[in-house]
């Protein structure tokens, strides 16, 4: 690999701070001073997150307690006073992410006075070696690692590392910036070669830390992180009701065929175990996860990108168990899916990771919030089969599954997740290596920095995407010698791709990374047509789920049946399309399909030689709208898998 | 109703014993003294529950401590020994009332003295008020009653009254008998109008209750019941992480449309409900249950008769959630059904009671144990995609789901459920009313009783099912009075089934129940010619998890297709059917089909335009076999639904 691309020096990032620097890798990635998004269908969505999350997941976090848990250990009532999960810490350290990112990105005001505030309410509750924790190790709590399957405690600090990186990173003076390196060097104390040997029942520290060794260059905190991940999976943890594969322990992290267990869990693990093989050289690491990725991806993902498919352990089930009605498809395990997307692109240069992160972005993580920023999925269902209550604007929800987006869950990781990963989202844009500037997302945004030698390259993209499929990059810095502008084709694209290159000139180009290289001049424009027509997808046929049943996509986003859509009183188990006939857009976003709606006969017994045959279907036109706006027109049911229309069946 | 059908007075039944015993209702159960299974299918099923798996479960409840908790109470060091799961006192009068049933079938001397001995283990754990559980009550632990959501108390004294019942009613002298008449003294008292007015987390007392009534003719006992019934549904316990439906506390038992929630939970309630509403001639609390039982069968059901469709929960999913590779099927959900479709045919008559018992009896119930009766499915999934471990034949296991058969589980509840089902089975066979005898499940069994009016008839049943359709009925006790012979006609058999009268006249016969009326002679025969041929069954298509896919079934059997059968390195999720070729009977009760087996292409995203078109496959002879003897090959991959033969998908 080439040696040392990134400029990340110090505790300060002049790049505007970046999530993720690896040291060494194909592509180098941009900060949020390099990249900006200046509006569009991310730019909306950034706009909502600063006005309306930060400040929601505040409150809430507020309302419920868990940041008063921090006061109440300063205040020797902690063991009374506790407040929501063990690991609820988290959810504040992951909210002051967010924050950070935020005030690298727009200077924001209230995100920068309240990481102010919070930092110094958590500085108080930091033991004097380090250890900071609201769940255990004060009187009448848990001993410090007693419960290191469930106690989240390492967890935590992973979470807080992360703050601290950002802050770092983003030029944010806080006082829990020395927070931060107090914790890690107590983990680095608590669970080096001669500590304690075991590993957290919830991974995150591990890629955590390594973020940390970059930003401070302290190779403890890698060698720490590298020990984490090579203890796992050696039956360190004990055995629980769902098997040690819950948290990854089953099996070495570089011998798994494919991610198992607990999905946001095997991600984080994923994550932090390419950040180890980057920083070490560990290609054998490296390519065990890039196994591990494609084996999941080819059996073990949804169509949304989602991932996770059980519910009873928020886990990855067998290959091509992928049932839509019961996905589970957390929203943070789409977060955790576009990090470790991220790292292996940065790694590797290769698209189709990109083309992953796009389909994640675009139906999972698009459609977790409400249009209001103030309501979110927890879990992202293919399939929504009865009308769920109305939304509970006020209330906390105990569950996480449900028709409609709540504002607040007893587990609320999602909301935090998706601060962060909106207020960070213009670092996941664009790359840069050697010979130029790479784009792997769309968006409207500007792209400003300098290549190898420090020559300026720049441009603006500027684009309608995912309503429309031109995205234009006109060169607004250069220099005289000639350099690389490159954009990913998307896999979906097939053949119907188009390259104008500066000169007017169209080529045609596939799937994967198309390139022009030119001395460009200021105002050149570098121009990608992307085939917009709706198409059907069928299901790999060993997912038994998907049997008989066509999806609908347009560009990068995955279409559904929605009730609202269909005549009152009908719902979309109703619904047969008729593959044959076009699928027509029509004109506002959604598109129209030929089809039927049935109304099966009801039986005393489902099982019999004729059962199917009584269905009665009446020709109809089905409206597809994108899946990631579904349930904002209140309560619906929902379908993005849709049985085509037989005679039998 | 008629009046008064039962024959139950005081406290010894001189039937034999019967686990249910309703004051009113349609048909009247028969004893264990009065049918008497002698041999074929459940025969052999019977004698290996009384040779292994009474003495099995016995020595696995004391290795894990069960049955020492009780002593460690006495001991004053239960908070420090006490082992197990909250609720695992239970077990142990589960297993009690199995081996009183033994004891009234065989007059089993292991089970007597087993009987004798945990009694007396029990007696003296029992304080002066009747509380009675290791897990409350007692220095160190939760008080009594702390935790009703969770606690199972009054779940636990539930298993301890049908224990104390069927000693009653078997005629078996234990000072249980007086423990478990405090305990219910204790109950009302607790929980009568002016006490706790909670109900439990897990409902079985109501039904336990309601059978005391009608041993002891107590009416506190039915009065209590029936609070409990009519308390549930008001939010009455707490909301828990899978919502008050879990518990069937989010609607009244009378108001439901369905059975909600954890499956077992569901049909023990279902279960008191009709009890009680039998008992007080609430006819709208039993055209609830129906209802509610009509609409689970249609919508929420598998077609073995499984029930539960959740593993999260071990719920009913929403209708027609039914995916075979993540059906829950818990065996105890399996027992529950039985015993409900059987107060419902006792209350009404109705045989489509008896055709859902059958098919749970075939398909699920004798799908859990082992050949050898020592080892048990938990889960009864009907789609099994990879190869489980070798069964651990020494090891309890953490975790309900697995593709082999397990000794034990940390919640055991399988292994006495079927044992207690096992030897109680002849009571589920035969009825009575005024005019005559009702069969209506097929077994070798010898019938002898008295009819209205003292007069006694009798007769012997020999059929080789379910392999064989014919069942002969050979009258052996008449009197001068002619009297009605009845005999179920499944649903499965279709307009293919014949009674053949004792004069040797055929008739076809239409499901539901066919008699014949005469002054029968002894010897005289009634036939019931059943059609065997295997056949083709299709899904309800609003159960979209079996889209394109057909089950083949043969008289009360499901089959499935099992890796066993196919070539070396073949597995069940590359079988295709045509179903338009015949199903061929192989004569060792295996059944063929023409098809294929496929090979899909692997590719790296499972969702595009052409997905399912790259399938190769090759023309194959299917075998398929008993679903109910999966697995005993050794582990083996598995499918009850398979694929049709098509172009596409």
């Amino acid at each position: 690999m080439p040696a040392d691309l990134t400029a990340d020096a110090g505790t300060r990032d002049d790049t505007g701070g970046r999530p993720v620097v690896p040291s060494t890798g194909r592509l180098r990635p941009l900060g949020l001073r390099e990249v900006r998004i200046t509006g569009g269908f991310w730019g909306h969505r950034q706009s909502v997150n600063a006005a309306a999350t930060l400040e929601h997941n505040l409150s809430w976090e507020r309302r419920v307690g868990w940041i008063d848990n921090f006061a109440a250990v300063v205040e020797g009532r902690v063991s009374h006073d506790r407040r929501g999960r063990e690991f609820s810490d988290s959810d504040v350290y992951k909210l002051i992410e967010g924050m950070a990112w935020e005030v690298a990105r727009t200077g924001d005001a209230f995100a920068a006075a309240s990481i102010d505030e919070l930092s110094k309410v958590i500085e108080r509750a930091q033991e004097p070696d380090g250890y900071l924790n609201t769940a255990f190790g004060h009187a009448g709590q848990g001993s410090r690692y007693s419960d290191l399957e469930w106690g989240h405690e390492l967890y935590c600090y992973g979470h807080l590392i992360q703050a601290g990186v950002a802050l770092l990173r983003a030029g944010v003076d806080s006082p829990l910036v020395d927070v931060v390196l107090r914790a890690a060097d107590h983990v680095c104390a608590a669970f080096g070669p001669s500590g304690n040997q075991g590993v957290c029942g919830h991974p995150v520290v591990e890629m955590a830390l390594v973020e940390l060794y970059r930003v401070t260059g302290e190779r403890r905190y890698l060698d720490q992180a590298a020990l984490f991940v090579d203890r796992r999976g050696h039956g360190t943890l004990a055995d629980v009701e769902f098997g040690r594969a819950y948290f990854q322990d089953h099996v070495p992290v570089r011998s798994a065929d494919a991610f198992h267990g607990h999905a946001v869990r095997a991600l984080y693990l994923a994550s932090g175990a390419v950040d180890v093989a980057v920083e070490t050289g560990d290609d054998e690491l490296l390519a065990a996860i890039e196994r591990q990725w494609a084996a999941t991806v080819a059996r073990r993902t949804y169509i949304t990108g989602g991932m996770g498919a059980r519910h009873m352990d928020e886990a990855f089930g067998d290959d091509f168990v992928l049932p839509p009605d019961r996905a589970y498809s957390e929203t943070c395990a789409a977060v955790a899916s576009v990090q470790l997307s991220w790292r292996l692109l940065l790694a590797t240069g290769d698209a189709r990771y990109a083309d992953l992160a796009e389909r994640t972005l675009y139906n999972v993580i698009a459609t977790s919030p409400a249009d209001d920023g103030r309501s979110f999925f927890y879990v992202n269902t293919l399939h929504r089969r009865r009308i769920g209550g109305l939304p509970a604007v006020d209330r906390q929800h105990p569950r996480a599954e449900s028709g409609v987006r709540a504002p607040w869950f007893d587990v609320s990781c999602c909301p935090n997740n998706l601060a962060r990963t909106f207020a960070s989202l213009a670092a996941y844009l664009v790359t840069a290596d050697e010979d130029g500037l790479q784009v792997h997302q769309f968006a409207d945004a500007s792209v400003s920095t300098r290549l190898a030698g420090g020559r300026p390259a720049g441009f603006e993209m500027s684009t309608g995407y995912p309503s429309d499929g031109a995205v234009v990059l006109r060169v607004t810095e250069t220099s005289a010698a000639p350099w690389t502008l490159s954009v990913r084709v998307p896999a979906w694209a097939g053949d119907g791709a188009v390259l104008v290159e500066p000169s007017g000139a169209r080529r045609p180009v596939r799937p994967g990374v198309a390139s022009v290289t030119a001395a460009f001049a200021v105002g050149d424009e570098v121009r990608l047509e992307l085939p917009m027509e709706p198409r059907w997808v069928r299901a790999d046929p060993r997912i038994d789920a998907l049997r008989g049943t066509v999806a609908a996509e347009q560009g990068p986003l995955v279409l559904c049946a929605e009730s609202a859509d269909l005549p009152a009183g009908r719902h979309v188990d109703a619904v047969r399309v008729d593959v044959d006939a076009p699928l027509v857009a029509d004109g506002d976003g959604a598109v129209v399909a030929s089809g039927a709606l049935a109304t099966p006969g009801d039986r005393d017994w489902p099982y019999t030689p004729d059962a199917g045959a009584a269905t009665a279907t009446t020709p109809a036109r089905i409206r597809l709208v994108p899946y990631h706006s579904w349930a904002s027109r209140g309560p619906s049911t929902m379908r993005v898998w849709l049985p085509v229309v037989t005679d039998q069946l």
